[in-house]
This record gives C-alpha cells, sequence and structure tokens, in this order.
C-alpha cells in the first residue's frame, strides 16, 4: 500500500471546476489529490511573428508555480529576473502536448494563451497541468463554436497526461510530492484517447532503468490515461460529442 | 441604485476561507464581491540586510495579477522583465499597511512575507487584499503564538482598507470594476479598529475635489471600515481576542 | 521652533531657474532649502499605444535620483537592473499631478515627457518635483502657445504640492529631512489655486493618526500651497495670465 | 536511402578531437556530420548552495549555438535579455545525462561545469552535445585522477545519446537537419553500455505514435548506442579502463 | 575662425564650480563651453572583491547622460535594461585615467566612486568630465588627508584630457557638438602635467589619417593640456600643493 | 629574447582557414599563435531603424569570449544578465574599423553582422578578430559581388590590427597575455594598407608613456602591420585583387 493508501495503479482523486473565473474563455480549476492548478485559456486575435499571413492558430502555455504553493516559499522569477529553467521545460511540454490534439489550420488567425498557475503542488503539477488545460481549451474552442461554428470542429483527439515511476522498487501511477522526490524513474505520459503517445519523458537520472521496467511503466500510463479520460467525458458531458468527428 | 443594486455605503458581500492552502503558515482566500485573492502569509527566520542584528522582525508584501484575473490578458511582469509601476505602488501601500498594526520589535528576526495573488479582478484589489492579508497575518502569527507565546502579543490593532469615490456625483463606498474606471475621485483608505487612519489615498486626477467632498468620502470610509471589522471578528471568532491586548 | 529655525507653518527658501538647459522645451532647476531637482519638459510628437488615434495627448514623468544626491550614495537603477519601488510610487504621482491640470484633448498627439532628475535630496523631493515640473509644463506648453497659439489654452489651473506633517507632537509644514525621518505622521498633499485636492497620500506606517490631526495637517497644507502659488506667479510673471481662462 | 545516402540504421560520420582547447580540464571537438560542437568541461573547488556542506559535487551543463550557427543568424541571448526555453531544456537535459553515469558523492566538493558551444548546427545538437560532453566529462576527471587518485573511480557507465525518428514512414537513425524538420516523431534516448535508459523524450507533437512505433524506435537507439559506445572506447583507449570498474 | 569665434588652438570657456552638492566628499561642476557636467566623487569604505584584502584601493567611474542633456530626448538605460555601449567605453576611459595618477596602495582599502553625470552635452563630455572629477578626486583625497594625513601624499601628477581631431582640413582643439559630428578625425588625448600621455584614442572611422596629422594633432592636445592645468590650478590654489611631491 | 622566443618586432605565426562553417556568407578561423577566434560575418537584408530608406548599408560587431577560453572559466554574460564593458569596448572597435574600409553607401540597405567568438585566448583577441574579419568580410562581400556585381567594388583598402606595448622597459609587438599583463603600455593600432590609422588606443593606465614612447610604439605597430598584410594577400590571393581599385 501506498503512502497515501492507493493501489499502484490508482491515480488520486480528482476535483474539476468549470467556468472558474469569469473573463477566460476557458477557465478550469483541477485537483489531483493536494495538487491544484488553475488553467486558463485566453483568446487572442492574432499570432506570433513566425505565422504572421499563414492562416494558422497558435496555442502556447505558460506555467508559473505561485510563490507559497510549494513547501518552502519560491521566490517569483520577476524578483530574480530570470524564468526558472524546470517551468521553461514544463511550459514547453504542455503548449506541445495541447497543440499535438488541435487543428491549428482550421481555428485561423488566433493565439490561444494557455496560463496555468500552480495554486499548491504536491507532485504531478505539469501533468495535472495538461489535464486540466485540456478542459480549459475544449471550453475556450466550444465557446468560438457556439458564436461562429468551424466548418470543421478542430480539436482532434482527447489529451490526458500520467506520470509513473519506481518508487521503492514498485511501478507506481500519480506520484504524489512524497514519492516523486525519492522515485529513482520519473516519466510523464502523455497519450491521446487512442492509446497513442504525444509524448513521452522518461528519466532516471540516478538510477537507469530497463527496457522491461520501461515497459512495465507504459502500461501503467495507459491504465491511468483511461481513467483520466472517463473523468474528462464525466466533466464534459455534452461538450465533448464533437471531440474527434472532424466535422 | 448602484449597478449591482447596491446602496451608497455598502460594501459587497465578503467572503473568506482560511487555511486555503496547505504550506503558508497564513493562507486566506478572500472574495469581495467578484474580486478574489489570494493572501499567503510565509514565514521566514532571517530579515533584510538593513535590519541584521537589531532584534527586530519585518512584514513585506509582493502583489500579482495573474495573467487572466482581467477582461484582458495581461502579460506577466517577467516577460516584459519589469516590475508593472502600479503593481510596485500596491504592494508598498499593503506592506506599510500591514507593519503599522504589528509590534516588529516583538516578533524577532523573522520576516513574514505575504503574497497577495490576485485571482479575478472587478476593482478594490488592493483593499481586498489588505484585508485578506490581515486575517493571514493574525493566523501566522497565532501559528507561532501557539508554539511559543510571545511575551507580548505583538499585532496591536484590527486593520482594515475600503476604497470610496464620486461617481456620477454620489458618494459611494467600494467601488466594483465599472464604478472605478469612471469614478471622479478614487479613494483608498486604511484604517484601525479605533477609526484612525493608517493611510489614505486620494487621487482626482480628472476631477479635483473639494474639503468638503474628502470629508463626505471620509465619513463614507469610516462606515465601511466598521463593516469590514465586524466581519473580520465573524471569522477569526476566539483567534483574534489577543488583538491589541497588549498582553 | 524648528531644527532650521523656521515655524511650524513656514516653508523653506524657495529658488527657481528657468531655461536651465538649452534643449528642453521647459527647463526649471528648483531649489526648496537644500533640496535641488532639475525639472525637464520634453515634447514628443507622438502619444503611448493606447492614446494612438484618440487626438488627445499625454504627460509622464521619470523620477531619478543622483546616485550622491543622498547621505550614502545610491547604487544606480541600471546596476541593479530594477527601478526602486519608491521611485515608481513617485514618478506615478507626479504624472498624475500634471495631468490633472492640463487638457490632454486640447494638446493633441503629443507626448510631454517631464525628467525630474535629483541632484541634492533633503525632505520633500517629490513635492519640489511637483513645483519644479509645473513651471516646466507652462514653459514647454507656452512654446508651442506662440508658434502655433491653442484655440483653448490647455492649463486649467495652478498646481503645488507641500508636505505636512507630525514631528514630536507638533504640525509642521514642508518637512527637510531631519524632520521627515523621525516624523509620525507623512503626508503629501497636491492642491490647485482653487484650494481644491489633486492628491492626498497620507501615512502613519508607525503612528495612525486621528481625523482631527487629519484636518489640522490639511489646514497646513492648504496655507502652504498658497505661499508657493505666490511664489510660481512671481517667476512666472506675464507668462501664467492665460492658465484657467480657458481661452 | 536517406538524403545523405545514409542506411535507416546509421549514424553519420562521427570525428572527435580531444584537448581541443588548452585551459579547459577537459575539452572535446565533437563532429557528428555537420553538426560540430565544442565541448568544454571545468573543473571548480565550490559547489551550489544547495550542496554546501554535503561533501557531494555536482555536474552542471550550459548549452549555447554561435550566432551562425544555423542557415539564419540567431540573435545572441544577452541582447533578448533572455535565455531561449530550447537551450533551457536541453541543458537540463545535458546535465541530467551527465550527473546519471558519475557518483558525485565520490568527487568531493567540486562542481563540473561542462559548457557546449554549437559551431554549426545540421540535427542532433543535443545528442552530439552529450557524447562530445561524455568525453569531456572523462577526460577532466582522469586529470583529477592522475594526480590524487580517487578510492573509487567515479564514472558508473559509458553513456551516449542518439535521436532517432520517423521520417516519411520510415524508422531512421540520427537525424540531419532536413529530415528532422520534416520528422513525425523525434525521439531522443541517452543510454549507457548495459542498455539501460537514461532518459527517453520522444515527442509527436504534430503526429502521435503508437506503441509499435516506440518499440522499433527504441530498438533503432539501443542499435545507435552500441556504435557510438564503441567510437567512444576507440578516442578514449587506455583512459576508458577505469570506467565501471567501481575501483 | 570657427563656428563659436574660436581660433583652433584654444578651448572653450571654462567654469569650474567645488562643493557644488552638500553629501559628496568631492563635488565639482563643470562648463565648458555649453557642456555641463556634475562630477561627485564618493569614499566607500570596501572595495571590489578582486581586491579584498590586498589592502589597495580603486576608483571606479558611472558616466551618465541625463535624458534631456541632448538635442533628443534620450532614453533612460533602465528603461531598456541596457547600458548604451558608448557610455561603457566612456566610463572604462575615465576610470582608467583617474587611476594612472593615483596611487592605489597608499589610499588603503577604500574605494572611490565617481559619477559623472552629464546635465548638458555639447561635445567633449569624456574630456570634461575627466578633468572635473580629477579635482572632485582632489578634494576627496584632501578631505581624507585633512582628518588623518596619508604618510605618502597619494596623487602623483594633475590629470587632464583634451579632444582634438580633423575639421574641414584643419587641425582644432576641443570640438563642440556642431564640430565633432562632422570631424573627419575625433582624438581624445589624457594627459599628465609633465606631458606624458596617460590615453590616447584616435579615430578615424570615415577618414584613416596619416602621421603626420597624428603628429599635429598631439602637438595641439599638448597645448589644450597646458591650458587646463592652468586652470586646475587656479580653482584648486593652496589644494594642489600636495600633488606630486611624494609627501 | 621574448617569453616565446620571438624577436621584438616579430609577430605570432598565423595560420588562417576561410569558409570555416557552412552557413554564414563570410567564415573565418584564425590562430595567431594561441589566440583562436571565429569569425562569421552574415549579411541581413535590413538595416538598423537610423538608415532606413537612405539607401546606405551598415556592419556591426558582436565579440563574445566562449567560457572557457581563459584561464578561469568566465560566466556567461547572459548569467549575470549584463555585457561585460571590456566587451562592449571591444566590439565597438571592430565594428568602427570594419566600417572605415568599406563603402557604406555602396553595399546597399543591408547589414553585415560579424561575430567575433573566441575560442582560446592569449592575448591580441581584439586585433586577432580584426584581422579575421576583415577577411570575412571580405568572403561576404565577393559572394554578393559573384552574384550581383556592385558597380564601384566597395572596399576600399585593406585593414590590419596589431598590438604593441612596452614590456620589461623593451618596446614590443603581438603581445602574448602573458606580455600584455604585465605591460607598461598597452596600445592597439588598426591601420590600411598605406600605412594610414583608422584607430589608435594606447593606455599607460600605470605608466604614462612619452611621445618618443609613442614614436617607437607606432613604428613598430608599423611594421606588423606590414606583415600582417602579406598573411592576408597570401591567403586571399585573387580574391582581393579588387580591393580598393575603386571598380
Amino acid at each position: 500500500m501506498r503512502i497515501d493508501g492507493r493501489k499502484n495503479n490508482q491515480i488520486r482523486p480528482v476535483k474539476i471546476i468549470r467556468d472558474y473565473t469569469k473573463y477566460a474563455e476557458g477557465s478550469v480549476f483541477i485537483e489531483v489529490g493536494d495538487t491544484k492548478v488553475l488553467c486558463n485559456a485566453s483568446i487572442e486575435d492574432k499570432v506570433p511573428p513566425f505565422l504572421k499571413g499563414k492562416g494558422e492558430g497558435w496555442i502556447t502555455c505558460e506555467y508559473n508555480m505561485l510563490p507559497r504553493s510549494t513547501e518552502v516559499r519560491k521566490v517569483r522569477d520577476i524578483s530574480r529576473l530570470k524564468i526558472d529553467g524546470r517551468t521553461m521545460e514544463i511550459q514547453r511540454l504542455i503548449g506541445r502536448a495541447l497543440r499535438s490534439v488541435v487543428d491549428l489550420k482550421l481555428i485561423g488567425e488566433k493565439t490561444i494563451w494557455v496560463d496555468c498557475d500552480v495554486i499548491q503542488a504536491d507532485g504531478g503539477t505539469r501533468t495535472t497541468a495538461i489535464n486540466g488545460a485540456f478542459i480549459a481549451i475544449v471550453d475556450a474552442i466550444n465557446k468560438i463554436h457556439k458564436e461562429r461554428p468551424f466548418k470543421v470542429y478542430p480539436i482532434r483527439n482527447f489529451l490526458t497526461a500520467v506520470s509513473v515511476g519506481i518508487f521503492e522498487g514498485e511501478k507506481i501511477l500519480d506520484l504524489c510530492y512524497k514519492e516523486d522526490c525519492k522515485a529513482n524513474v520519473d516519466m510523464n505520459v502523455v497519450m491521446t484517447e487512442d492509446g497513442e503517445f504525444v509524448e513521452i519523458q522518461g528519466t532516471g537520472e540516478e538510477n537507469p532503468f530497463s527496457r522491461k521496467d520501461l515497459d512495465e511503466l507504459l502500461h501503467l500510463a495507459e491504465k491511468g490515461s483511461k481513467q483520466m479520460i472517463n473523468i474528462q467525458k464525466d466533466i464534459l458531458k455534452m461538450d465533448c460529442l464533437w471531440i474527434g468527428t472532424g466535422k
């Protein structure tokens, strides 16, 4: 049994609030265990310079931890005039993940800004951010869709992210912070509903891992991904019917 | 009657959640109307250089608006490598206000960091931040007090902040955003329970105001301050009994 | 009697030199006691992005202390890559104050940059900067007016700023540094010739103040403001005849 | 056949020059096809703050592309005052990879700085940097070892990195730039001589990939890794005999 | 005859005010023609890290132009977050020049900060800054000397700087801005009273110059330097008697 | 005899590789003794704002030392968020030098970016950079010339740079680092083939120098310049025939 009583293949309780703030086109507050992230999707009617005039859209993410989202207060980036390397790494991952399931050619010259602000961190903030941001993207795109329907609905697939790792010899799913900081292997897996991989990032900085370990971890990730997709469908209800229909 | 149906001398509904996050020594989520601010007080066992070795403590504030706390997405400070002038002005005000009711000599060589992160902005974020931060400070200081009681309890007084202004000729209390951006005069008043002023900041950039206007506005501020102190006492219950006792 | 021999309701000797430098459209060197500030007003034929195409003008201020304007050498902002919070607060105050007496719609799409560089600081630098900057603005606007007269002269009123405070129990006017750093209450009051308030900023960080104190301080501020307006009229002579005429 | 005539499972020609510059403790110039990276390892007799007093060492990497290492001149980071997100991501990957094969407790309170400066980029700069940096680390550690032998030699294993991807339906090894920018899947795999994984980063931003694709890509990566280890052994000759002996 | 009526070998009128501000240990306001620079020397009781514990002192310079010291308003460095290249070049020149005539081993572990702030620029700001800063250094060192006499007086020599150039075929001394911006050759020469060179910086970016031109320019510089030394002696009176005595 | 066996009037062995990298329009790797600099010239089809619409081109330089080009690892500028003053001074010198021999009106609205990255530093990096950059500029301009011949070939003259100095009483040419850091006088001289001076920068920070010293140093510089021009002609062969022909 795990620190918090879960089974190895069990994700933490998930709570999702949609329309959490009133201005953002998509606004999701997501809790996975004690990890809490506010994911706001904002639509802007322009694109970055490298896309100007191409008729395509863009999705970009900014990830940030509030100073006291962690055990020890974290100095704000602006006080050091530098973005944290870890922050950069995470926001690039989230951006790539979200772009993978949206057909950017279909959304026109718009940028969707996704702000993931971590209110409380207890492991798995990047996967939680992806799971929440996906719902926020759906809400933001539906807001456009309801006003001026897309010819083809641009979201191609469901998107989930889970962490897996090896902790005291056991392969476990959805690590909390206490597990994460002692895990030998730490892997984040972003998947679609079809069970395909959008991104795999596995690191065994202190303990390289075998092919067999990898296979078992990916198997566990697939299980977690299915649990998360069910939760997404539950919360989105009728609002996810267009996803992947190509209509 | 006002935009949102209130009377001129009425503050908006207030909702305060204590212990909102699990790491901060004091953690308060405060809503005043649609303005929502997370106020976390963190205790650090050192002081800024100018106080080293003097045996005194310090309280400092960092104020920040999340990018989509506003109608139009606000670019993060770190993207521009500069803190907003308005942000600076506000966090200095909050810091001064909080220090005014705490006897810093009594808390020893500690710094209390107060992070006020605006989740949703609808006018009055600086006054809301002060009202929430005061509760967070009380909780943080009580946490110390319960472990190792102070010889003399360091909080000297209750602290509240309210905004008042002149909108379409009427003097009104606690302006929401729609009122605030059209107000002729905009004034923030920070007071103690004794009805004394800690800070008055009034500006009539587009319409200078008379001595009579000022008197009426301050009168309104006093009323609002009393309403807010009652709310603070309600939410703090037994935890505010030491305030101002000097014991 | 005060440290420097003044009465409580007396401002320090004021010396103003117009046309101090040769390039600025308005260039004023102002001394109030030992506080010395160079105030240059520069006219630029464009406006900030938020005003483009609206046909209105803008006034903005940058305040800065030279490194050795103070007792202890102050590190330049560029060495720390950050503007001081106090500097931000002051330059925003000066900008608001100046905009309050100029009808920006009348000056067309121009920006007036006001640079207030403190050469020597001995208390009251922000009020001194406002008093000097007002003269510089008048000179800059007159320079335009003489070349291509405005249909309606855009300066609506005289503008002054004075500091008042409570020092060893006495209410005093125009505090020098030694008084300022020990004052219980510190208040800056920006007024027009009509005796209306443009900005009131009063802080009792270490000693909250009563309504009665406030009334007495404002009374003193009104007296100081009148003294300062007389000085402005003396120095401007014929050049201030259009102010407030609406012609 | 591939763009440059290689087979799918073939890496590009590799050229490694040791002792390339005269000051660095380990200095390697590595060419893989047209990708050229200078990898300098520098030893510093102190550790970052979080390790002070723990008796352990640290390895950290800084990756940088010279402005004209690419087709279009890249603006220097310092001109934008920001490190590129991609640069951050890569230097963190290299750092983790190198730390995974060195027992940091054995090297004492030293930091090894690894500077990877890309002279010319033609795909695979991060894997090339890891392969070159590993040799530089060996040389730097041997320099210490020859002067004052470690009780236990701190390098535990060989380390290689290869890229694999799917290009026009084919799984291919060690992508050059023309392949890389059109690849559907892009994966970087860092491995030890034992065939264990240190890091797997695979992304299918535009085309998610199946479990079967993954298996084939990893198989290809294993082949590439073996080719690279042979090259490392060839170039290091006698200087790699201690690796992994634990003596 | 020159634009302003001077002869080719004549410097502009010089006006020097000592003790211009009240806090700096040496404070000089210098005008050369319409160029006006405030030079403040501040003494700090510590040295930069590279000198710690060596018993030596240091002199460093910061040069800055006020925004409206020039025809067109110059954006402040802090607004661009970068020091101007030209500013850097000039302040390094001034620092080297001043250090050349002071025996830093004799002044002990102190840093003399020299702030040269240009109030109005009309050509020759760097030479004017050096001439003013030299007087400020003398005053600052004499302030120490009077309190606690040095065993050996640390200023070894007088120091002057002049500009020379070729303008419309004529070699001229001490160029004003109108001459400077059309000059073919621009040279700054820093000299001691003995006629030795401390620094020569000559540039013929648009028109390379011959050896003969150089000889004539240096001859002119020597003349200008002598004129300037006489002015320095006049203004310093008895306060320069120790210079170069080695007592 | 000198530290490395050279005569006083002898430059170090020079090695120049053209077309060193494949993307830059001009790419030169130059070694002078143990100083190694990569000089890349890149052509961009736009000019800085101050030249827009004037039909002229521009040449600008960025100089940078790789972190371990020096004995002690140098922290990257981006880590300190500041460009080194010395770096600024050098890149401005290189830019001026290169512009002096190119007729910018003839190259049209193009910018030539010259990146000088020091791979290994052993004295004379700025002169080596100028010598290498000149060849890179020739190659870049010839690349344009071969595609679309200039009506008038824009390079007016050969350009060389040498350092001279006084070391242990001897005047010497082309100082290596050990000589440079103990030299009494340090002078960099940039010349054309005609023996005219483009830039002279001589500093005697610790030992001012006489007119006679200067004459001897310049004489030595002329000798060094001739040696360097012969090397340039050797390496450029037929590619330098147009220089200075004005055709």
